[in-house]
């Protein structure tokens, strides 16, 4: 559910794969599983929280997979349009785009002479000089083509096979409550092994990050449940 | 749910608030609404959903927000550790990061003499030179010690508002197909109304803004009602 994260993980050291389980998988098993958990709290029945629990992967997986895909059609567009206009921009107004080089060099704290010098250099080939625009003034990155398509369908099969896993007892135990048991333990294991794996391909402290994730999913699951019990009780 | 967002947000112009807002509500109206749609075919009464409603909103906006929380504390305790280690570098390892700003310099189209310049004039100033290092070798933006907080809670209140918007008929009308259609109309009008404003915000073309997020908000719709009623009929 946090668009924050992928923004982070890119700061940090990870594949795009691994970026895409992650970001899939912690919001599979923290979402539907405090769903599941609230709805026990509430419904004796377990086919009522498989029905929900199954409707809320389902839109959960097109809403991440999909939304992901879009976000990154429209990535690229905007950079298309942004490339088309540094070229239109460098060809009709060049002394401006000359001096937003030069205020570049300035902001390194370079002196006036090495600053022209530089300019001067970096202008001659006109390619090199929009990729720098691109990069240094709008602080865009060319994004991947294929990345958009792969990435929406990694991020939405996380979310499933995440979403499965506290989902899985209420599919063979009648009673919600049991079946409650059972997914709280074998949900908080996923959480706190998968917390641990992220942490260490984000480069953060292992440890503590697995206990991180393990409060999230936690502290969802308590809300939800609490929030379903003062519904059923009023 | 779309982690992927934010960081196209943060390339576009758009203010922090307005992004947060962007974030937490395109995901509140969605999955909710699918959700509730899913059990709408599978379920007569309504009072199962608006249980299952709130309990996703619940959990929702505690995994988004408190998500987006834990995030951007990890982010600053990257820049930080990143931060000293750069300044020890600097301290123990001068040549070797003088040859990196020289790198910098050559990836430019600068010429031997130009980059050598540019290199004695940069690391005259330790702090500087740092901050360079920072920005132009890894990448990294010095981040808000206090966006973290307040963004975590935009986000979360987002989700809330959003979630209630397709859940409110359920809460007034005892029969679910009823509840479903008026929920059918007023959440897509939503969903239109705020991605013709978020594509505004992103300097987007904003019907067709408009559209991706209403079609998103409608195929995750269709897919939680499938399920459940295939579900349902097994």
């Amino acid at each position: 559910m946090h668009e924050t994260h992928l923004h982070h993980e890119e700061h940090l050291q990870s594949s795009d794969l691994l970026t895409d389980i992650v970001i899939g998988m912690s919001d599979g098993l923290t979402v539907p599983f405090a769903l599941a958990a609230g709805l026990s709290g509430a419904v004796d029945s377990t086919a009522v929280i498989v029905l929900a629990g199954v409707a809320e992967i389902a839109a959960g997986s097109i809403a991440m997979g999909l939304g992901g895909f879009l976000a990154g059609k429209t990535e690229q567009d905007h950079y298309n349009s942004e490339l088309k206009r540094e070229y239109w921009e460098v060809d009709h107004l060049p002394e401006k785009e000359r001096e937003e080089v030069r205020e570049f060099f300035e902001s390194l704290g370079l002196s006036k002479e090495v600053q022209d010098k530089a300019v001067d250099e970096l202008v001659k080939d006109k390619d090199r000089w929009v990729a720098f625009m691109m990069k240094h003034e709008l602080n865009l990155d060319k994004p991947d083509p294929k990345r958009a398509r792969k990435s929406a369908f990694n991020i939405g099969m996380s979310y499933v096979v995440g979403g499965l896993v506290p989902l899985s007892p209420y599919f063979f135990i009648d009673d919600s409550v049991e079946a409650l048991k059972i997914s709280v333990v074998i949900t908080l294991i996923c959480l706190f092994v998968f917390g641990y794996f992220k942490s260490k391909v984000t480069g953060q402290p292992p440890l503590s990050g697995a206990f991180k994730v393990l409060i999230i999913g936690a502290l969802a699951a308590a809300a939800a449940f609490g929030m379903a019990k003062l519904i059923n009780g009023g």
